[in-house]
């Protein structure tokens, strides 16, 4: 059994490292090397590969992606009819976790306040909400979004989730679809977004939304945390929110551009934390396995997990 | 029954509302006010009392402390021998908890490095060891370092404790005493401080401990976050240790002398943290019931909690 490697940006040779690790009876191919002979590939690890090679492949059944987003694979014509599976990982998810849980904490705290003290040597304390005082609110409670929710949860926030279809999840009080935005959003003080982009969502935190989010908080403003996809956020949207008093501060992940080209405006935004789309880095060796253990389930005759329903988008 | 309130630097004024909210029978008087008679006094609720003021309280039987450090009262040779009650109470442990994570995952994450890259409009991704491979100590196991223990094993983090005596706690690994503190040094990756400071711990922060924190660790280095008292700290080894590597990095809540000084070098310091000791700020309504609670209790004749044992000081 040999399975592809076809990455843009990203070098394969951890990779290659890590599914020798993970199962040494699959041969690795990796795109663009020469001599290679595609022919036979039935199974790609994949991301952003190079557009048109999937579909040049005559017997490729399933693409694994590296990350847990696939918009870059459905935002492509060219994608030929074969299964997509994207990453549902333990250390993946744990990696988001800490990142959400940090960010939260961060803005709930005033640390950047209490940094901007610091660089003035000011010891000045701030009256303090507690954790139960304030409102999560969660877009996006799909693998990630539910592992956040749980350790807010367990710090004490009153957590909420929202996602595309109803869902019962103990702990949680649930929000979904159309119907249930506005109520959502109306009850939220931090906004944390974990949705994936789709036709849907891309676009999604804009100005309305913005102006929908609780206004008379205990933190004395709405807070955006995104660490879904930049293409979620119309982006010159973000600063004018803050200017009128829609949003107080933002962490950000991802961004429309990436990497954030130096002329944005957001880089200089003290009220903004910009971190350079690592909020969860795929560790090489835990999706190895998890790619290898699918294909030998699916050689076994088992169904794929986490197999992505190209309608939806996700 | 009359429950008379001593603080310095604290206004009474909310601690006088709250006592009212939790028992309207309990009348508060104000040490210092003009024409009290403090002959029947025998509950004081204090926070660095006047010195000497205790002692000539002819009937005070119980003083309870605002804060769960009660280090100000054992200092105090004047204090009479009275019963001393600390607070334990579940909104103080959950801001404390809150402090503690954020400064843990802010420095495990390398939020610091971040900040800086962002002044500079820099887009560059750090490799980013998971939390399950960063091995947290808590210096303290006590209300608050078992409270944070647990959050931070939820996380992922691999977290062990040190205390006085023996303890067995599920999911943690356990030292004790003088004996079992170098192992626990060099297992810890972050070590994190909930001690209270006594004659015993006074000074335990200082260049030969750190010396022995771990050096081969995944963060490539030592980080110190203190929370317990400033006393805890010998301040002038901190620098120091950064410079030899003995530390990589630290946040600290607590001075030896608070207001820190405007002169303290540790201001300019980018690899610390700095907070005016706010990590767990008492909230007037949380304790008042619990101290209102505490009065009721003992005169249906039943024992005090949390009693402060004046010989091991804490
Ligand atoms: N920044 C990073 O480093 C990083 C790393 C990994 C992943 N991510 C991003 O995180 C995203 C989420 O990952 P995941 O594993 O949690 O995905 P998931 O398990 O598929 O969950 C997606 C969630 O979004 C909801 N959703 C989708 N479309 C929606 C719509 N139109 N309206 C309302 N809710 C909608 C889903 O609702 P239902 O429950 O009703 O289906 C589900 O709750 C990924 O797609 C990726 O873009 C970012
Ligand atoms: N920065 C802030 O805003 C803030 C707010 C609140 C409290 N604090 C500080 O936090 C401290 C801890 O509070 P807590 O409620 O957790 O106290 P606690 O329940 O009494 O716990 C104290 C812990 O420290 C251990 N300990 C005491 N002396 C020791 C020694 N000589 N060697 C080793 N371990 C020793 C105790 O060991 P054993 O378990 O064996 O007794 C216990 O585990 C307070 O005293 C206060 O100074 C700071």
């Amino acid at each position: 059994m040999s399975l592809l490697l076809a990455f843009t940006g990203v070098s394969p040779d951890s990779w290659v490292k890590a599914i020798n690790e993970a199962d040494p009876s699959l041969e690795v191919v990796i795109a663009g090397d020469p001599g290679v002979d595609l022919s036979s590939v039935r199974h790609a690890l994949v991301w952003k590969p190079q557009a048109g090679l999937l579909k040049s492949l005559p017997h490729l059944e399933t693409v694994f992606s590296i990350g847990a987003g696939v918009d870059y694979l459905m935002d492509d014509p060219t994608l030929p009819d074969v299964t997509v599976v994207r990453v549902v990982d333990a250390d993946l998810t744990a990696r988001m976790t800490e990142w959400v849980v940090l960010q939260v904490l961060l803005q709930h705290r005033r640390q950047r306040l209490y940094d901007a003290q610091q660089r003035q040597r000011l010891w000045r304390a701030h009256s303090q909400v507690a954790a139960r005082d304030v409102r999560v609110g969660i877009m996006g409670v799909g693998v990630l979004g539910q592992d956040a929710a749980r350790a807010l949860t367990m710090l004490g926030f009153d957590v909420a989730g929202w996602s595309r279809t109803p869902k019962t999840i103990e702990g949680l009080a649930t929000y979904d679809g159309d119907a249930g935005l506005d109520a959502f959003l109306a009850r939220t003080d931090i906004l944390v977004v974990l949705l994936p982009l789709t036709d849907e969502t891309r676009g999604i935190l804009n100005a309305a939304l913005f102006a929908k989010l609780a206004k008379d908080g205990p933190l004395g403003g709405a807070v955006l945390i995104n660490a879904g996809r930049g293409g979620l956020q119309v982006e010159a949207d973000i600063i004018p929110a803050l200017e009128r008093g829609d949003l107080i501060a933002a962490s950000l992940d991802v961004f429309q551009t990436e990497p954030l080209p130096e002329t944005s405006p957001l880089w200089d935004d003290e009220r903004i934390v910009i971190t350079p789309h690592v909020a969860a880095e795929s560790d090489p060796r835990a999706i190895a396995r998890y790619v290898a253990g699918q294909i030998r389930a699916a050689a076994r005759g088992e169904p794929l997990k986490n197999v992505v329903d190209r309608r939806r988008g996700y």
